[in-house]
């Protein structure tokens, strides 16, 4: 695929214009800048400037608010009901966590829910916001409806994903972020580009028939909760997206399961709400509220050298840490750059010439 | 196979009086043998009564003690470390969980890690205590090492399951509780019982090679993730198993991964332990930390209903809502009596006649 590098530098700059310019004050630009470029960094390139434009649309839609006020309608000494006044979730998410930070400051730990938000980009930036505090960070969000429930033909659940971030000692820490369906929707983006089939076990077709087309989405398919199928435990994927979907979602007075106002501008959001946008719930648990936090830190050490160091089937390296080749992305892109693909670079160049402003690709790291 | 239906009042008085004989507190007794019999009640055979003979040997080898000193030795407003001093789970969890529902009424949420304790019967019984505080209600444990995580030969994980139960208002609760395995290993032992083979995707060998073999774990072989290979998401059942045993036993100061004391007797604990016992990690929120209950359950209604009236494939008659099937056993079998297969009524009369004990199976409900 034809790719090239652009550094980090270059596209936070650019992306944090396009944010100026439709309207975000300086710090919400930062904001929305650092946890959309996470993606890029991570390796997670579905998520990242790949969306600049959805979000640019979504505020031309006037279905984001560039100019939000962010505020708790309820709350309680551990616990906040955020209402996101429409604004980016990547501008939306990170203010949450950081009042369920300050509250488990105070009693130990701090839990957030979100209404009236937007997609948030990766839950693992927002989770990992509590690393420094000597937290454990959770993250999750519900998302446009293409999932259907194990037996079921509609798409009721998002994809909704869960971060969960440890803090280790010596160790890098524990980053677990994955969505609760078996596959992801960016890897269904990446088989079209490539024109390759899927996997049984990926993606159902609209009568609920197995299918290996990336592209039955399209056509009224659905993705498939964790498990594939009843046998193996699509239940469970099923019982963990639902989970997702009623703590971001039901506890914040958001959207929820078919509700959910999809991603993309050109489908209207459902004409019947039950709720705000869409929801997040986030979660702030201070180690030394149940232990000292070395003692912590230096057990989750050998946990993690234990499993890293597991013996393998034949072939494989090791155990793969949860955050592992995620940081390795992080710190080999933020050196080299990010590859963009041709159709990422002009789908940003458009987005440009709307603002008449400059994506200068001559700078590419590496032509 | 060869079944009799005996009474839940006949089952309870039983099993009450082997917990007295083996010193536990009239209070004790009456907690663990709620907690036990609420799996046959739930139609979770292989953690009930079934089990009872393990409990027993587990005391005898001096790995149970009868008479815990169960008391909280960290705590900040909203959550507590317990030291469960080596009593039954089924003891220790129930109080563990008290106070993890009394931390909630008094800052809003309440989440209690344990350490030193042993099996705690199903997870969904402990995330139950919950409901009727209209709180929302989480329990999760490690377990007997006998799972690998992806692309390990090593059994690292247990199936480190995961209950969250969640108020309704005219709908019954939402009840999860599921291992993070594609199979959980009742479910092998169903097979074994029958004589016949796993699906493909529930274990592996010893080396890692898929099998079909449900008695595989007694050669070394182990279980496997929810979403049985890489492919389909393995790394993300392991995710989870992960979560649950850094929750129940790095933030406790339990045993951790491989060094998880074996549930069998017969197995002695690793001789190099990293913490006391076994962990468990308890949580409750109060739904009006974060809006009006009445509006809340309103709202649980609506997704309730709506999912358990999806248009399903051909051939299915609806969305499994997640504790539907496990409360129509607890109705149904209440009324009708438990079902006990030979083997499990054999080993049950070993147990009384080593106490002395009645075990009058003429009392059976139905013969």
């Amino acid at each position: 695929m034809d790719e090239h590098l652009y550094p980090y530098s270059h596209l936070s700059r650019f992306a944090k214009e396009i944010f100026l310019k439709i309207g975000c004050p300086e710090e919400h630009a930062t904001t929305a800048v650092n946890s959309l470029l996470r993606a890029d960094l991570r390796g997670i390139d579905s998520h990242g400037v790949a969306r600049l434009s959805g979000y640019v649309r979504l505020w031309e839609a006037k279905r984001v608010n560039s100019q939000p006020n962010i505020r708790i309608v309820h709350e309680s000494p551990s616990t906040a009901v955020v209402d996101g006044d429409s604004g980016l979730g990547l501008v939306v998410a990170p203010q949450a966590m950081e009042i369920a930070i300050n509250k488990a400051k105070q009693v130990g730990t701090g839990w957030v829910a979100v209404k009236n938000s937007n997609h948030f980009g990766i839950a693992g930036h927002h989770a990992m916001m509590a690393l420094p505090h000597d937290m454990i960070g959770m993250a999750m969000t519900n998302a446009s409806p293409l999932v259907a429930p194990t037996f079921s033909v509609e798409r009721l659940l998002g994809t909704n994903p869960i971060a969960v971030a440890i803090p280790a000692g010596s160790q890098p820490p524990f980053v677990a972020d994955f969505a609760t369906t078996t596959a992801a929707n960016g890897k269904l983006e990446i088989l079209q580009r490539k024109e390759r089939e899927a996997p049984l076990g990926w993606i159902q077709k609209k009568n609920g028939a197995a299918s290996t087309n990336p592209n039955e989405l399209k056509e009224g398919g659905a993705l498939i909760p964790l498990g594939s199928d009843r046998e193996h435990g699509s239940h469970k994927g099923f019982c963990l997206g639902a989970w997702v979907d009623i703590f971001s979602a039901v506890l914040s007075g958001a959207n929820y399961g078919p509700w959910v106002p999809p991603f993309v501008s050109f489908l209207a959001p459902p004409a019947d709400p039950v709720g705000e946008g869409i929801g997040h719930f986030f979660g702030a648990m201070r180690v030394d509220a149940f232990r000292p936090a070395d003692e912590f830190k230096k057990h989750m050490d050998n946990w993690i050298e234990r499993f890293r160091s597991a013996k393998t089937v034949d072939g494989e390296t090791g155990v793969i840490i949860p955050g592992d080749p995620e940081r390795e992305f992080e710190t080999e892109r933020m050196k080299n750059g990010i590859p963009l693909n041709a159709k990422v670079v002009a789908d940003l160049r458009e987005v440009a010439a709307k603002f008449q402003v400059q994506f200068d690709s001559s700078i590419s790291a590496h032509p």
